[in-house]
């Protein structure tokens, strides 16, 4: 279970860095060179805490009422990646001089662990090994362990590693890319650089957001090497020196601890007793605990192919990236791109919900309710968005944010996305669903609903009878500022259904008390949201027999795509939105999307005859589109364009597709890759009757299996071309259907259900 | 024919300035207190030349394709008004110290001259008489003469005067008002100040755009008083020293010269120059030429209403004002503020061509054609706009602009205002059908209109057999990014039918040559642009009978108007744009001008049922609003309602109704008032089949009258209660038609018709 990269390409830098960053959901480092990336070589150096932000001034052209003033933004911390290597008087800088004679960059999946591997010949004729290994810890999120090990080839002589840790950082910037940060701005500001036995600490405070953040690091040398430590205004530099021989190896491990306040009442004090702590075991004590925790990921969440050795390769990096980006309390959750670089600014948006949050939901619901924490977590700035975009009550989330305020700086596409509130309504409403976990709605689930149902009651119209919502944007963002957006009704329905029916349960049981003294929700209101969700307009044409994306969109000008050089493409970035928003174009599946999750809504020819008009609209320049049509493909019996798309979405990172992971990997098409293959090929569906699967087989692969989690139970399920066994592992005796049909499967039995015939 | 304040008020000092101002159509300066304003009295010292501009970045959140980088703003200039004056050891400082006996301000709109009176007595009881007089001169647009007359009163002793060019200005900023910049920033540099006899010259440069700026000032100290001038580094000093006796007046006068390099090839030369010319002549000279362009002004333009004084003043104050904001060249316009302030930046908007265009149209044929000249100017940068905009072809014109690049900072409510493209054709042909200017057409105006015309054959697709236009915003700006706004279809469909009739015209006539070559158009393109605009999609709702502001607008959540605190008008100040994309709710007239300018589209009951309709969902936040509902009030018979809106429209900047009068004066709503007297009143409209008229009385008028330029012909229209009476007063005979009927007139003839009845 590896990623490998074995080509020796400087230009492919940046990308290498994304893809092997080491990451546990607190931490993220990317994978830059130690010695420094000189100029020409394409590299962001970066390290990011999930949730740890500053906040800066949007401006504007002009400034319109309840435009965002403000953002939150990920910062990029102290940079612990330095180590610099000299041999006698020529420093090892292989992207810059010498000749690279092997190379090889590992992400061990299983360890947990990234490897850099370069043999390396300088101009002189000295040969080395240089193998760095890098470890963020899965078991001490704050720990992140650097063993830098150097085998002398046929080298004997004077060797200086000087290592730093650099608090004087900025975070990345480019101004023509609408999904990077525009300005690159200092936001971290060192307050105390100070030594420690065998290493130091830098304090820093954010700039705006006025949070700390401590770093501490601990230096073991590699043994009969002096160790001296210079703090500086803005540095911690430690500079060791020995010998070394021909056929010699020696290592320097270096343990960083990354200590944030918004986690730690003293992080200074948290980063030293946390680094004393790891400093006073061997390294191997947390490699075993990685191992330990590794295991137990794999046995819950890996989805196995047989039949197509390098797709499993992308499935495990897919699965593997989301658990190490996903938060694990209450103010984090996952990111777009996770730990792993700073496009969109470490915000968090829909994806987390609607991409990821199943595959944590179906294998480790105590993950997925943390990340539902989160979302309760930011309620207020929720409701007071809500009040800010003109709504009496309910509560409306920002579009993009760290810590609850809208951080859009274009509300067309950001704010305008009320479709956001319903996709966690969805989540909330999935996780009962999977868990009948009806203490947690109680707590926290509940007010979530009834917020949201009050934000989509209060933000539509009676018209003629039937219930509408004008002016929001839906997923595509091609379309904005629409009438009756299908996939934005769809989810305001369920909803406001939804936030009644849990009331209601809640009410049942006794247990409501929580919730009424949170909102004060009455029976009439309860009946008011099933009212609007009975009679919701969700727009359909007669004529085409299909839902339309909003009120406008069918008789918009049509488009040709095949007509549109291939370089023009993603067209956000060579087209005006107004050019776009003009023409029957789509950005991503939306009304598709809405198939899929809320596929009770329409018959499957309505589905079909949807699928195709929209897929000849759609230009995927999105990372979220092609899940959601392999998906629906899948849905549809079309298995080979399902696998089209869903080897698209599970190789786009690894491929760089999108040409941009440089920036980061693209989180949500990681999620949409299990979905790919768990809702896709093996349709499963969560609803309010229970667990549904539907699993196909597609042409050329022999067999695949996944495991879920469904209440207190563990499943695995195997398919074949014939149909599929479902065997519950541990826990009780389940019931689900499959194809259709009611199953009941006892612990320990393996039942089998033939796929049906036509 | 004055306007007078005699209410001495400081906190209404920024008004004043703005309502006080001296222009030109060139030069305009506020009438801000020359001896500066103390901190809490609110001033916005400004002087700007027409079209004379710097060039800023414009920032945003987020930045997608095609927004633009940078607009251009009006600059503020070397600031020339400043005289202090020192009675022994007191400064004049009225708004400051001591106490004001008498204060008055005048505009004489006859003479083109501001007065600023005050009769003071200083702490240590001095009394004195404080008048100055400025002159922005019509014949010599680069002059301003500010003559400053000191009268004892009471007081006999040493006098010193210091009058200061200050190079050093910056402009003015509001952060929180989208209606004025948001940053100050300095635009003008100082590149030499240098002495000239008895005064001197500033010559500046802008930061940005390189322009030049030279300012000359000449002194005529009073008599018996020493001169000194100082050169400093960004500023020209004059100090004046003299004894002044008590029943004593003297008099400083100060000629001021600002020449531009967009006019002149050598600024610094021609301000020397100028200077000098003006130097050598009395200011009587200046004065006496002044009022013989403004008595020809009067006598083509004057309304004049019997049984109305004050309302006349209105009439009076607006057309001057007009008058003085109109650029006479081609590279200026008319700006949203004239050269009054610096709100909305000095950008040309749609307001010049619709609001404003019509009253030079009919008054002064040669200053309207200088209006399209400057459309003409910047149509390569309409070009260009409509290429970023992507369409292969044709010119969209850029919603704010000096130099013809798009200013707009948020393009929902900016560049998507398609309709100024067709506003623009609009004026162009009206030019034609009230001149019958073919050259005119042959040399500039049929390009215009081919360009226009493409640009709608291009944004638009046709639909269902009719020809549609997507994602646009029509005048409403409450409305954003919608389909088939009614009003921008129907212009859209004007300029392509006006396209077509105007290239075959040139080429029957074999004036075509110039229209081939600029713009190589086709027989089959003008065939393409008769099929599109036969076809043109206008939305009508059967069930209100009226037609739909766009395809949304009448299934949107309704509003009431009444329900909404007075305070949180206007609504863009309070409301989330969002919000008021959700609702039934216009900032202004949109479907209701529509129903004005191409009132043939719809019969009378359709327009009557459309006035009601959108009246109740208009606040008027625009000031663009209430001009057009009193002519379409008088179009449908209400004549009570149409005098209350031009009531409203007359008296807005006088009365500063919209609160915002200190950025500057409000000149689309003066042209306004210029249509609300005689298209409102007088039912005028200029078709292609010639001049119609259907005077009106409005209730409590004994008789009102208005002269009309037409063809070579010069007219007067004279409305009793019983009807009217038109007079050739010169020029040719003409026909006419009047209360729909056919009207001949010969030179010298006046020729009475009466009302209809009923």
């Amino acid at each position: 279970m590896r990623i490998e990269r074995t080509q020796w390409d400087p230009a492919q830098n940046a990308l290498e860095e994304s893809l092997f960053h080491t990451a546990n959901g607190y931490l993220g480092v990317r994978a830059c060179p130690e010695e420094g990336a000189p100029k020409g070589v394409p590299s962001i150096r970066g390290a990011y805490i999930n949730a740890f932000y500053d906040v800066k001034p949007i401006r504007y052209g002009e400034k319109l009422y309840g435009f965002p003033e403000t953002q939150q933004g990920i910062v990029n911390l102290t940079d612990v990646q330095n180590v610099r290597l000299c041999l006698e008087d020529e420093a090892f800088e292989p992207l810059k001089a010498g000749t690279v004679l092997a190379y090889r960059r590992t992400l061990d999946m299983e360890r947990g662990i990234v490897t850099r591997y370069i043999r390396w010949r300088s101009k002189k004729g000295k040969e080395i090994e240089v193998t760095v290994q890098r470890m963020a810890s899965l078991s001490q999120r704050e720990l992140f362990i650097m063993q830098y090990t150097v085998k002398s080839l046929n080298f004997s002589g004077r060797v200086r590693l000087i290592s730093r840790e650099e608090g004087d950082v900025t975070n990345f910037a480019d101004p023509n890319d609408p999904r990077v940060a525009g300005e690159a701005l200092q936001h971290l500001k060192v307050e105390e650089v100070c030594a420690l036995d065998n290493g130091g600490l830098i304090r820093s405070s954010t700039l705006a957001s006025g949070l700390q953040l401590a770093v501490a690091a601990g230096y073991a040398p590699p043994a009969g090497f002096s160790l001296e430590i210079e703090t500086q205004p803005a540095a911690l530099e430690a500079r060791m020196e020995g010998s070394l021989s021909q056929g010699q190896s020696i290592t320097l491990v270096k343990r960083c601890v990354f200590a944030d306040s918004r986690r730690h009442p003293d992080p200074a004090q948290a980063a030293r007793s946390i680094l004393k702590e790891a400093a006073a075991r061997p390294v191997s004590y947390y490699e075993a605990l990685q191992k330990k925790q590794l295991d137990a990921f794999w046995q819950r969440s890996r989805l196995t192919v047989k039949g197509d050795e390098a797709l499993q390769s992308s499935l495990d990096f897919s699965l593997y990236s989301l658990y190490c980006s996903a938060g694990r309390d209450a103010v984090s959750s996952l990111a777009a791109k996770g730990l792993s670089g700073e496009g969109y600014e470490g915000h968090y948006f829909w994806d987390t919900e609607i991409y990821v949050f199943p595959f944590f939901l179906m294998t480790d619901p105590a993950l997925a309710r943390s990340l539902l924490d989160y979302r309760h977590t930011i309620l207020p700035a929720a409701r007071e968005h809500a009040r800010i975009m003109g709504h009496s009550n309910g509560a409306l989330y920002a579009w993009r944010t760290i810590a609850g305020s809208e951080c859009s700086g274009y509300f067309p596409s950001g704010s305008a996305q009320y479709h956001l509130s319903g996709d966690i309504a969805h989540a909330f409403l999935q996780y009962y669903y999977a868990t009948n976990d009806l203490n947690y709605m109680a707590e926290k689930g509940g007010e979530v609903l009834v917020e949201t149902a009050r934000l989509f009651l209060n933000a539509g119209h009676w018209h003629e009878g039937s219930f509408r919502i004008g002016a929001v944007t839906g997923p595509d963002e091609y379309s904005c500022i629409v009438d009756n957006n299908f996939y934005t009704n769809a989810g305001a329905q369920e909803t406001m259904r939804g936030a009644a029916m849990i009331t209601r349960k809640l009410m049942e049981a006794g247990l409501a008390d929580q919730l009424l003294a949170a909102t004060n929700v009455t029976l009439e209101e309860l009946e008011a949201f099933d009212r609007a969700a009975d009679a919701m307009y969700l727009p359909y044409d007669e004529t085409l027999g299909i839902h339309a994306q909003d009120d406008g969109f069918l008789k918009l000008a049509k488009l040709d795509l095949s007509a549109i050089p291939k370089e023009n493409f993603p067209l956000l970035l060579h087209y005006h939105p107004l050019w776009l928003y003009r023409h029957q174009v789509c950005k991503q599946a939306d009304t598709v999307l809405a198939h899929f999750l809320y596929e009770d809504l329409a018959d499957e020819e309505v589905m079909r005859r949807s699928y195709d008009y929209y897929e000849r609209c759609t230009t995927h320049d999105s990372s979220l589109s092609a899940c959601v049509f392999a998906i629906m493909a899948a849905r549809l019996g079309d298995m080979d364009k399902a696998m089209d798309y869903f080897r698209h979405s599970a190789t786009l990172d690894l491929d760089d597709a999108h040409g941009n992971t440089k920036d980061g990997i693209h989180t949500a098409n990681m999620g949409g890759t299990w979905l790919g293959m768990v809702s896709g090929f093996g349709g499963l569906r969560v609803k309010t009757d229970g667990l549904h699967l539907h699993p196909q087989l597609p042409n050329g692969w022999e067999s695949y299996s996944f495991p879920l989690r469904w209440r207190e139970s563990q499943l695995r399920v195997h398919v074949t071309g014939s149909g599929c066994r479902v065997e519950v592992q541990s826990g009780g005796e389940i019931s689900l259907w499959v194809y259709g049909k009611p199953v009941q499967v006892s612990p320990g039995q393996v039942v089998e259900v033939a796929l049906p015939k036509g």
